[in-house]
């Protein structure tokens, strides 16, 4: 995408659409703004320990979450849950199946959270938006301390699907 | 989000970020270019089948879609799937299960794909994008009309999972 607009923004309805969009008022170029795709992954390793990131950045600095992050233009949803995981914790990851797709449509965000097994001889090491990574048995997750309520479903949702591997993806729990 | 820029815009990283951006020189606000979500659904009526639509728009003016689009802001993707239905082909759909995720990396896109029934005592009509709206046996589907591959795909890979109610989601053909 080049950057087209050279004058002000302002945000009107196109000829031919219903809805506001942002708009360049000397060259009519609209930014369209859709919702944004995040992509990440419940990751374990052969002991069946999670790997966890303890976040170095706003939100929820200081709190734990699994690898994921929003999806950048020209890769895949997998390529994408791949590389938050090498990003946030220096791990090679290999993705099995889908596990959830969460929507959060207040900020208008789908999560797609795929399964995945650590690979590269299981070395990790906190990313720079990490302050800590670390690898938790089921008993020693700090449920009270992680990032975003979708971590928390992620995790209860890959307990879940233990052993199968043909399985729809879990969605958003009820009361959220 | 608000029309926040009112200077030019260019392509540049910003600070703490690794990617080029569109940044207002004035302000600095950052316009994120992510990934598009597509949303749609494979629609069949109580007598198995499938409901189409002949676009009216380019691309593909003239050949046959399931109906899908953008998702837009504030929705979630089964809500924008629904509205899809609504627009191209003025149809109430009950959504059933989610039945795939394509990515084209290429345009940077992903589609969600759902299965769903046709509800609203199956009544429909063309929408604006739409020159025609039609149902077709399984026998009468357009094959060589399809408007892109991925209407193809979705309509395969519908076949596949007829009478499972619990399935993984089907992911891009293979040789794509």
């Amino acid at each position: 995408m080049n950057a087209k607009a050279r004058g002000p923004i302002h945000k009107r309805i196109p000829e031919g659409d219903s809805r506001e969009r942002l708009v360049c008022e000397e060259c009519d170029f609209i930014f369209y703004d859709n919702p944004k795709l995040v992509v990440g992954a419940v990751v374990i390793a052969a002991d069946g320990r999670f790997l966890l990131c303890r976040r170095a950045i706003e939100p929820s600095k200081g709190l734990w979450t699994i690898p994921a992050g929003f999806m950048e233009l020209g890769e895949t949803p997998e390529q994408g849950a791949a590389r938050e995981a090498s990003e946030e914790a220096c791990a090679e990851i290999e993705i099995d199946a889908l596990l959830a797709v969460y929507s959060v449509p207040r900020i208008s965000q789908v999560q797609l959270i795929y399964r995945a097994r650590l690979g590269g001889g299981e070395r990790f090491a906190p990313g720079v938006e990490s302050l800590e990574t670390r690898l938790f048995s089921w008993d020693e997750i700090p449920w009270s301390e992680l990032a975003f309520p979708s971590v928390t479903w992620a995790l209860r949702h890959f307990d879940e699907m233990r052993g199968k591997t043909e399985f729809a993806p879990r969605l958003n729990p009820e009361k959220t």
